[in-house]
């Protein structure tokens, strides 16, 4: 055989493993976000070849199933993507590269014992790597089949992130059983603070069409670890539960149940009222409680893994149990007989009343503390991570750890509502972690929020962690880029709640942007930094709640005219000649004693370290000196500049990065970082000037006037504000 | 060199020709529709050689311009794409293989001078062949840049087809000057009859962000000769024309330039007084003549080719002049004086009163045609196709012919608002054509529609085509594969009033769906049906406005309880146990009188061709014998058998072509045509048990019963119905 010969057949083989797609216009678009961090881009050879092994092929070691299908399929589509490889499926005693291998029920992971693979933890999944020969042997060891896709969607994750194979192996098993989000998506389209357009359920056309995206959606779900997803808002339309409704949330269960997500309803407290003809929806009426089991038996002949109902009961104009004199205990337990042990009842403790003089952020706690240990064993109470509203800062929620006979679960926002909707870049990773490494001062060492929703020492039925979705019909998902990493990190943080939000932003980049070093690192800083910015620009040193009213976008503190004081943002600062901040320890609303002693202790403490949550706990002097040196004032004005400078150094930076990222994103990016400039201004000017008006104070040297004037600021209107 | 070898070089030459993409998972979800008509999907090498010579290059005879780059780079894209060919381009004395060559003011088009292209007529190409040795030469030539980029999309359109480069050379010049989308967009994203998701325009992020999405708007537009596009809603919020607002339209207005699209505004009459801090918006008020005067100075500052605005007023609760007691010409003759040479004014004729007894078919002729004569040269007055709302089928309007001294532009929809949203395929081609073709009646030959609107004998400034957009945020844009090619048809009339609604849709299939000669006939078959199906199971025999209140979805002939007469479906009909229909001659309402003589004697007729107008025209008892030989009972439910049958038929044919059709767009188009079955059966069933409750009737032998009762089909509700 000639050399020439043999050269044209290598080049051939070349040519024939990265089969051609000749002529498809499709990257005319350029990289668009859709693929999420599932996109797969082709390794650095260097960096591939010592995954060529799994050329080799795939088997399966257990029984088929819809769901060892998608996991064959995921890394097939994955390892093709990112080597060029055609991995085939073969039989098991072909000795395949990887395989998938179903552990018995009574048997131990074999491979990796050491790992405490609990056959009562549904996900949990062992990689373990043999050589045999000269060739690796990947294998992936579960007790259930979403062990093997989870298991599958870690070996993607790290093949993706272009790391070694000597560091694949490991093992995982969730620390949150119910990992959910909260879709707040109506039936007519819109989503309630959605900022990436319309919802991606296509109410109108289901149960008859079922969108390719919603493949895309579960896939990307399950790569995370999500298992749960609440399709509709919680401010609930009762024709959700109509059986047209089900029918069609029963296609979207079926799209999702292979990927092991299941889903669950809102309800809305009247319904039978609403649509079942009944004359009240009291929980103590027989007939109410007969249309609700009727119901829920409707609900699970069409769909048999039904998770159960999602419920916002006297809360913000809400129907609920206390309409007729009952406690949510009684609203909550009524829907749980309904169920039974088929599923789960999520009861939120989002609740304060207009009539209820109490601070605001007390009114969780009051009302539901009475109440633990009434609530049935499928019911979890579904606390927010502050106890105000999604603020850009709060501190934890006094009802953690307050309630132990009640398993918790905590409701992080991934929407950003108070956080510069999907345009301001603020990864949201920092602030999950911050809620849930903080120690809620329960007992002698210290026991995070994390720990209250594990239910480790609960025995508690179950445990579960919500996230607001961000996701949308626009192309790229979240409405931004770096939106898509607030998704990733509910799910990665959902799964480990001990992961750092720094591990996170890698991983994603890794996955989305670029696996290049320099630019991974510079990428992840700004992610890192950004949401402090926020809260620097937006509400600083403890403040909350400044935003416009209804719709959230941009300051408003002078706002003062609201039906209920507490919608008021005026309510949340309080601002005159003498001061600003609220005092809520013993002399003022002693919201304080709602926490343990100990997280009292540092709430109390005005030292540098509690500066975050200075104002929110106390009231100050404009002029008063504050742990940094500084007055109160000086350090405030400080602290807008500084937000305002990091959006434009960050601008400058990401600038920077134009040779490394793909130039449609890039460039989208940049556009969006402008438009946080400018409006980042906008909050430090027009809050400023607020304050400015009513304290009487001058800036500091050297900080500039705001642009213009307040009134100009206060004239501004955003009738066509999204997600309102 | 053996064979072997030989054999092996071929391949590999056929691997470099089609570079090899490793890795993108991009075909993961296969066809999604964005690509639209320019899909250019790879050629069969049999077709494709003879395109090969194209590799020789590409150069421009002329200046270098914006829309010049446009044109050479899709040029490159197209021809990489079906031909796997770089096409680079050279300097013109490279010889290379295209030539865009602007002919100077001066000069005739060498090649083509046969084709009388005009100078003065914006957007004429010629393209030419020639051979040089043995190698072609392609030569597109225009008097403006424009033409040029018309006549690159006009050479991909043939070589995408398929078609051979023997059959290449031709010329064209657009018949209408002005064509125009109106896009019925709201500023907060939503879209007036929209079934495409929200607005393509990101008004919120305008201007700092312009979505990459815009460039593909135009480049879709600018391949079918659209050369304007109306940003915003008839019904048109005053904010539109803010500061504000005009920059992000402004923003809107530079992506689009390039492409040859010139933005309009729809304005609200009452701007004056909404957002101009005046008491009134009274067109004879030199307050208000000021304040559109500065208004116009101030757009046309931000955008320099601005086209005009379009207005809706004093119809359907919109302001107009007449709230001031002036008329429309007052109203339209204000905006074009503050407007002048600089743009167009659209004023439209969709008027009819609450107050005004008179048939509302007849209001707008009545009101308008007085007026002839009256309006400055720079309006133009948009008249819908038919002279009540957009249905099924309309007999032509009675103002096209009747205002000699006004040009008169028509509005056509291509939004599927009353046949069946984006869900049921009914391809509008026959519709624009039966509405262009109509044969006016005016003089002693046939005169159609579409030579008043080209106002060949007129002497008007300009001409002027209008479609309402069925453009949305959905991947696939229009909502569903087959809606695109409603856009595709509206654009190629609106160019070339001439062209066979047949021809267009075999051009259409040919860039989408398919080259292969069996599934495009069978898939043009489908197209060229789809619409009088759609006649047959919602209005057949010239019934109209049938469509449940509001959302127009569904069947709600019973509704006669709404606060306008002429807003029921009841007033469209009148039903009872005598018969059905309107009697519209001189025994009746005398809209007939409306009509030229020749019009008017056929609209009379009853013979067979005139079936489609029969009850439109008509008053006719439900066991009178009509042309069929049938009694009128018997016809309607035949048609609404026949229409119901064809979809069953359709959806069959379809399933029969799943082979020639990629798996995800087959798909799709089997579940919207299973929905359209469901809905047309629906349709049927529900007309025809009202019209049994109004007549008495019992169904022909054989005639399926309907499915349930009346009282079933009344209780439906549709709150979540879109683009309401």
């Amino acid at each position: 055989m000639s050399l020439r010969y043999r050269v044209l057949a290598a080049l051939l083989g070349l040519c024939l493993l990265f089969p051609a797609q000749p002529g498809h216009a499709s990257d005319k678009d350029g990289e668009d976000g859709y693929r999420l961090w599932l996109r797969y881009a082709p390794l650095d050879r260097s960096v591939g070849q010592q995954y060529d092994f799994v050329g080799a092929g795939i088997a399966l070691d257990g029984i088929q199933s819809p769901t060892t299908d998608v996991a064959i399929s995921e890394l097939q589509t994955g390892l093709h993507s990112m080597l060029g490889l055609s991995v085939a499926e073969h039989p098991l005693a072909h000795r395949p590269a990887i395989t998938l291998r179903r552990i018995g029920a009574g048997q131990a992971d074999p491979v990796a014992a050491n790992c405490n693979l609990a056959a009562d933890i549904s996900g949990g999944f062992s990689i373990s790597v043999s050589t045999e020969g000269d060739e690796p042997k990947i294998q992936i060891a579960a007790f259930d089949d979403i062990g093997l896709l989870y298991g599958s969607y870690a070996l993607l994750r790290h093949v993706q992130q272009g790391k070694p194979l000597a560091a694949i192996a490991h093992c995982e098993m969730p620390r949150i059983a119910q990992r959910l989000l909260n879709h707040w998506d109506n039936p007519d389209g819109s989503v309630e603070r959605g900022y990436a357009g319309r919802s991606i359920f296509d109410w109108w056309r289901l149960p008859d069409h079922v969108d390719r995206r919603i493949i895309d959606y579960a896939r990307a779900n399950a790569s995370i670890g999500i298992n749960g997803a609440v399709l509709n808002n919680v401010n609930a339309r009762a024709r959700m539960l109509s059986a047209e409704y089900i029918a069609k949330a029963a296609a979207l269960a079926d799209a999702l149940r292979p990927y092991g997500i299941r889903v669950y309803l809102s309800a809305r407290f009247s319904a039978p009222r609403d649509i079942g003809g009944l004359p009240n929806a009291d929980p103590l009426d027989p007939h109410v409680r007969q249309w609700w089991k009727a119901k829920a038996d409707e609900i699970y002949r069409a769909i048999p893994d039904f998770g159960g109902f999602l419920v916002k009961a006297n809360s913000e104009g809400q129907p609920g149990p206390q309409d007729y004199g009952r406690t949510h205990a009684d609203g909550a337990n009524m829907l749980a007989e309904a169920i039974g042990d088929r599923g789960l009842i999520f009861w939120r403790a989002f609740v304060y009343k207009a009539e209820n003089g109490e601070d605001r952020v007390k009114q969780a706690y009051s009302e539901f503390t009475p109440l633990d240990g009434q609530f049935a064993d499928n019911v979890i109470v579904q606390v927010k991570n502050g106890p105000l509203d999604f603020q850009p800062r709060e501190p934890f929620h006094p009802l953690f750890g307050a309630m132990p006979k009640t398993p918790l679960a905590i409701e992080l926002q991934i929407t950003k509502e108070y956080l510069g909707f999907s345009t301001h870049l603020a990864y949201l990773g920092p602030l999950f972690e911050e809620a849930l490494d903080a120690d809620t001062g329960i007992g002698d060492i210290p026991k995070p929020v994390a720990s209250i929703i594990e239910g480790s020492d609960g025995g508690h039925r179950t445990s579960a962690i919500a996230g607001v979705a961000n996701i949308g019909s626009d192309r790229n998902w979240s409405g931004s880029h770096f939106d898509q990493a607030n998704w990733y990190a509910f799910g990665r943080l959902a799964w480990n709640p001990s992961l750092s939000s720094s591990t996170i932003a890698d991983e994603w980049i890794g996955q989305t942007f670029t696996r290049k070093p320099s630019a991974r690192q510079a990428i992840a800083t700004l992610m890192l930094e950004s949401r402090e910015a926020v809260v620097d620009y937006m509400t600083p040193l403890g403040l909350a709640h400044l935003m416009g009213t209804g719709h959230h976008y941009g300051p408003a503190p002078w706002v003062d005219n609201l039906e209920r004081a507490d919608w008021n943002p005026f309510y949340f600062h309080q601002a005159d000649r003498n001061g600003i901040g609220i005092d809520r320890g013993r002399n003022g609303t002693n919201a304080l004693s709602q926490y343990s002693a100990r997280a009292a202790v540092r709430f109390a403490s005005r030292e540098e370290q509690n500066l975050p949550f200075l104002l929110w706990f106390h009231r100050i002097g404009w002029n008063e000196q504050i742990a940094t040196g500084r007055t109160l004032w000086q350090e405030l004005v400080l602290r807008y500049d500084r937000g305002l400078s990091w959006v434009e150094e960050a601008l400058t930076k990401w600038n920077g990065l134009k040779a490394d990222i793909d130039p449609r994103r890039h460039a989208e990016v940049a556009d969006f970082l402008k438009i946080q400039k400018r409006e980042a201004k906008w909050w430090r000017d027009a809050s400023l000037a607020y304050w400015m008006d009513r304290n009487g104070q001058v800036l500091p040297a050297g900080a500039e006037p705001p642009a213009t004037s307040l009134e100009h600021y206060k004239g501004l209107s955003f009738p066509d504000a999204p997600g309102n």
